[in-house]
C-alpha cells in the first residue's frame, strides 16, 4: 500500500518550558507522527528552521515498513537538542511515501491543552 | 453529490486510558469521523499501524448513503480491541468518496482537552 | 483577488448540550467560519449528515463581497434548527469560491476546549 | 529547498479580549507561523478581512531566508491594530514559496485552549 508524500513541512514548533501532571504523558512535548504504510522502510531527514539562526539538522530517524513513530521532538539530541520556550518550524523528508501530523501537549496550566493538524505536503 | 475521496489516513492515533466526568460524553476517545453524502452505501476497511508489531485489521464497517458515522476507535473489537495509551496510525479505504475527519477527546486532567484535523487524503 | 473553492466538507459535528462561563462568547458552539475574499457575494447552500436519519437543508447564507462570515451551527433555524448533543456532518456549497475552517467551543468543564481544522475541499 | 506556495487563506480570526497567567506567553493571541525555508527572503502581504467593514491593510513582513516567523495579529499596527473580540479572516500573500499554520492560545478561562490548523493553500 502506498500511502503518503515525500516532503511535508510544520510551520508551526514550539516546546513549553514545564508542564503539570505525571511523566511521560503530562510532560508538555511536540511530536510528528509519522506514519510508513508501504513495504519498505522509510529513511527520513528532519530540518529545523529558526526566527534568528541558521537551521539545525539534518535529523535522521527510520520508520520501519508498516509502522508508526510518533516521534517527539523533545527526544531528539543529534546534532544537537531541540531548545526549549523557542519558535521553530520543521521540514521532513523521506525516501518513501509518508503521512505526517503535528500535535503539541501543553501543561503548563492546570488541565492539559492539545493541538493537532495534518502537516503540509506538496 | 460526490464529495470526497476513496483513501484517507490519521498518522496521529493514541486514546487516553482514563477520564474525567460523567460517561459516555467525557469517556477520552479518538473517533473518525465519516461523511458519506453520496448516494450508495460506503464499505469501508480500516488498518491500524503500530510502533513495534504488525497492522491490525481490518476493521469494516459501513456508513450508508446519506449519512455520517463518528467512529470511536474505543468501540472497535473485531478483529481485535484497540490498545489504550498506545501510539497508532490509522489507513480508511472506501469503495465510494467519502471525507474523514480526526477528533480526540482527552479528559484525563480536571478540564477536557480536544484535538481535530481533517485527515490526509490522496 | 480570488481565493477559494465552491465546495467544502466538515465530517466532525457536535454541539455540546451545555456550557460553563458568560454568554454568548462561552456558549457551547460550533462554526464554520466562511471567508469570501472575492468581489461578488457569496450565495451559500449548507447540507446537514446525520447518523440516521435523511439530510436537513439546504440552509442559505450569504456572505458579502470582501466580507467574513463566522456562521454559528446553533443558530441556525431555517428550515430546521440543529439539534444538539448530536453527531453530524456538514457540506457547504458556493457560487463563487470560498474558504471555510471548522471550529468548536466546548465549554462543559471548567475551562473550555477548543478544536479548528480547515475543512475538506475539491 | 523549495518548500510551500505563495497564496494562503485562514478563514478564523478571533482574538480573546482578555487571559489568565503570565505575559507574555498567556496573552491570549492569534498566531500565523510563516516557514520560509528558500534561499530567498519572503515579501508578505497581509489582508484582514472582517464581518461589516471593508478590508485592512496591506500589513507588510519579512520572514528572512531559511527563516520561520510566528507572527502574532496581536502585534501587527501598520496600517492599523487588530481588533480584540472580532471576527476576521486573514489572506496571506508572498513573492516566494513559504508554509503558513494558524494558531490560538485562548487563556481567558482557568487553564489555556489551543487550537492549530494547516492554513488553506491553493
Amino acid at each position: 500500500m502506498e500511502v503518503g508524500k515525500k516532503l511535508w513541512a510544520i510551520a508551526e514548533g514550539y516546546i513549553p518550558g514545564y508542564g503539570t501532571g505525571p511523566a511521560p504523558d503530562f510532560i508538555s512535548h511536540e511530536a510528528a507522527c509519522i506514519l510508513n504504510a508501504g513495504a519498505h522502510d522509510a529513511h527520513i531527514e528532519i530540518t529545523l528552521f529558526f526566527a534568528d539562526r541558521e537551521p539545525a539538522g539534518p535529523y535522521r530517524v527510520t520508520v520501519g515498513a508498516r509502522r508508526t513513530l510518533h516521534l517527539r521532538f523533545n527526544n531528539l539530541t543529534d546534532p544537537e537538542p531541540v531548545p526549549l520556550e523557542t519558535d521553530y518550524s520543521s521540514v521532513i523528508q523521506s525516501d518513501v511515501p509518508i503521512v505526517v501530523q503535528h500535535t503539541r501537549l501543553d501543561s503548563r496550566q492546570t488541565a492539559n491543552a492539545l493541538i493537532s493538524t495534518i502537516a503540509y505536503t506538496q
